[in-house]
């Protein structure tokens, strides 16, 4: 990733500068945290860390971006701190591909203030898209069960995001892109098949389908519904799948891109069974998100490979997830934002976090936030309902966060986007079903500890 | 921009190896053109036309990608062609800030067959995401009138995607951005105003505002609502502002980031009006949009700037156009694609587009497509029904596509961002209000010239 340092807010700058001249450089902690899971659901799933990290390695202000700021009216000595500025602070992260829960925090940046506000930008700019993205596909995932899914999503992405959108694709459980360079930089699989303009470059369907067979003989899915599907496009790609049997190769898949696809699939389906080919897949696309899958299952659509592209790379229909980076302590010193609104109150505070789990090894449904430096949390409190607590002594708590960065350097291992992918839904197997359910879905309880409750409330009560 | 050749699905690289083996790499004419106006709305604007054309003129397989390619499953013949790759054809363009229509040609690709594939993806990618920002950031601009619009999205944006967001808002009409990025390298008005953290940092809300107007003693906007807005923040920017003035120095605005905007902005500005400070301006952001802009003017709300992010930047709730590219010649043929669907039946031939003024100089409220060849359209013709025609004879048209790409080189003028902001503001001008209205806008005419209606209808009914 080649993205320097004006990859950020102006005022990231603005404000550095009166830090900078008013030698205020003090190390801050912030945390990374978003307030409500995406698409109205359940879990949300944390992506773009790998991306994030590698970029905060490498973030610099290159000669020339020192020049276009002079021109905006930084002074001298300001910029030489620029021209000379790397990250040199510690990243403590959650697992990528972790299932994580609204206000807790996923990442914590400990660093000079001006360093920890100079990567603000960029760090929520990549965590927010992969995580949204990741989240939509690991719900296109469940409702798929174990179907193939193939992000078509490139035309209809924002720009050049749909690299990132693409890996955490993956990363929500997808099984390949359309995107070549996506595939290259993050080594995943690649696919496609067949547009309309392929089959209408030539007279008649059934040469499309033939040359098209010829050069791709093991690889090839035929896009059937150009003219008619059941009276033109199943027929010849029945007969043209008969040739290739004769050549001693099998026609892959045929491709309904339009119509009703729950009725086109159980008549191909049986069309193409009644002439032997009960190999050939069919493949639909046109439109799915995660309630269009859940429906044609629902039908029992014999669909063996989805295509889902516009819903799942635009995140449709949230578009963003409201992923924020709060001060929590500046100077050794806690802080927290207030707020007439009582759940835009941060928690102050470095902080750890705890999964609880159950007896059975599964997620007993709270995260547990504390001091950085208690062990464990005996009993967890609601952050501002008082009635509210729960006793977890004796229950087994897994640390979330992680030292991934330290000295401005990565210390975590890379892993491959497929160990990320299977982390991830090895996890979401540990929540209930009923966390996971797209209506009105069970809340996960996300508390404090007592330590920290009481420093939150002692800050709290002196600017009340 | 440096997008290299692997910026595409991978079935325009498995169709255009059976297009090579098969010497069918034959002349071919696309049209970009989307089928319905994004947000419910009227209109849309045409934005992505300069960045599309550069990227296209240096589209290409550097080497690294080759050996990508070869790993893929490509042959050493197609690889070869893949490595000499470069696009040589003709491009046809509505002028990019153009307020354009569902169904009509907005941009016309004539190469040969190959070409015309490989570019498809970027094409669309580019062109989709910036036109649907552009007629966001119009809408925004329609409401909020002359004052003042800043792009604050970067942090919400599809990753690096924002960039392109950035530019085509202004396009729309937005005045500056917080994406310095971007900023750089379109060469937009950059701005920012001032995070909770700086404030937080401080023990004292009123030293955080005397720090960054002594570094920002012309350019300080002061965040207000950290702790409490009229309780706490206005009176000390009040009193910092007063303090500025002693030393000569004006303080530019305050800003409200939460509450409600109305209430707050009015109270606000009684209170900055009765210290005598009726030049510090206001700033408002928090989930804004055209709708919640379009309600605070009705309030009378006393807002001079609005920060706009999340909403503007991904082009909420629909989060993508559904620009399209069709194959509408291939060979010297017409070319069209079929489908129950009648409103997805494409339209062939290679075209011309004519907009239709009235006696004023304003839009008549007609765009007719005719064949390229043809000169004006006298009698315009509904697509599909047949009762609906209008006589266009004596009236004044303008032909929109032109041709800015020759053998594969841009022959259009660079223009900058503001000669494109303003010929959109211009063109839009020149649309009457009832297109413009948000709830059920008046449906502008699109229709076909007769002789391209023959055709079609010809192709039509061969097929049916």
């Amino acid at each position: 990733m080649n993205i320097n340092a004006l990859y950020t807010d102006f005022y990231e700058l603005t404000m550095s500068q009166v830090y900078f001249h008013k030698k205020r450089n003090e190390k801050a902690v912030f945390d990374y945290y978003f307030r409500n899971h995406p698409f109205e659901g359940g879990y949300t799933v944390f992506a773009g860390l790998q991306d994030v990290l590698e970029i905060i390695q490498n973030f610099a202000f290159p000669k020339e971006t020192i020049s276009y700021l002079k021109k905006c009216g930084f002074d001298t000595e300001f910029l030489e701190y620029l021209e000379n500025f790397s990250f040199t602070g510690k990243i403590y992260a959650m697992k990528e591909g972790e299932i994580v829960f609204p206000d807790t925090p996923i990442l914590v940046v400990e660093a000079p203030i001006i360093e920890a506000q100079i990567i603000e930008t960029v760090l929520l700019n990549i965590l927010n898209y992969q995580s949204l993205i990741a989240t939509k596909a690991r719900r296109i995932r469940q409702e798929a069960k174990g179907k193939v899914l193939i992000d078509m999503g490139f035309r209809r992405a924002h720009a050049t995001g749909a690299l990132f959108g693409s890996r955490a694709a993956m990363i929500g459980g997808f099984d390949a892109t359309s995107n070549v360079l996506a595939a290259q930089k993050f080594a995943l699989d690649v696919s496609g098949t067949m547009a309309h303009s392929f089959v209408q470059s030539y007279e008649q369907e059934i040469d499309a389908f033939r040359d098209y067979a010829q050069i791709h003989p093991n690889n090839s899915t035929f896009l059937v519904d150009t003219y008619n599907t059941l009276e033109s496009g199943i027929p010849n790609a029945i007969q043209v799948a008969h040739e290739m049997e004769k050549e001693g190769n099998k026609l892959q898949a045929v491709r309904l891109d339009s119509g009703d696809l729950a009725y086109l699939s159980k008549r191909a389906r049986q069309m193409l069974d009644e002439a032997g080919l009960d190999y050939v897949k069919i493949v639909a696309s046109n439109q799915l998100d995660e309630w269009v899958i859940k429906s044609l299952k629902e039908q029992e659509a014999p669909i063996d490979i989805y295509g889902v592209g516009t819903n799942l790379i635009t995140g449709k229909p949230d578009a963003s997830l409201d992923g924020v980076y709060k001060l929590t302590e500046f100077n050794a010193k806690p802080k927290m934002k207030f707020s007439d609104n009582i759940i835009k109150i941060s928690t102050p505070c470095k902080k750890q976090v705890y999964r609880v789990f159950d007896a059975d090894g599964k997620f007993y449904g709270a995260d547990a936030i504390a001091l950085f430096e208690e062990e464990k949390v005996q009993k967890m409190l609601h952050p501002f309902d008082i009635r509210k607590k729960s006793d977890l002594k004796g229950r087994k708590q897994e640390k979330l966060l992680d030292l991934v960065m330290e000295k401005g350097k990565i210390v975590m291992e890379k892993k491959s986007i497929f160990a990320i992918a299977d982390y991830s839904e090895k996890r979401l197997a540990l929540l209930d079903l009923e966390y996971k359910r797209f209506q009105n879905p069970h809340i996960y309880k996300v508390g404090l500890s007592e330590k920290l409750k009481a420093i939150r409330d002692t800050l709290f009560l002196e600017h009340s």
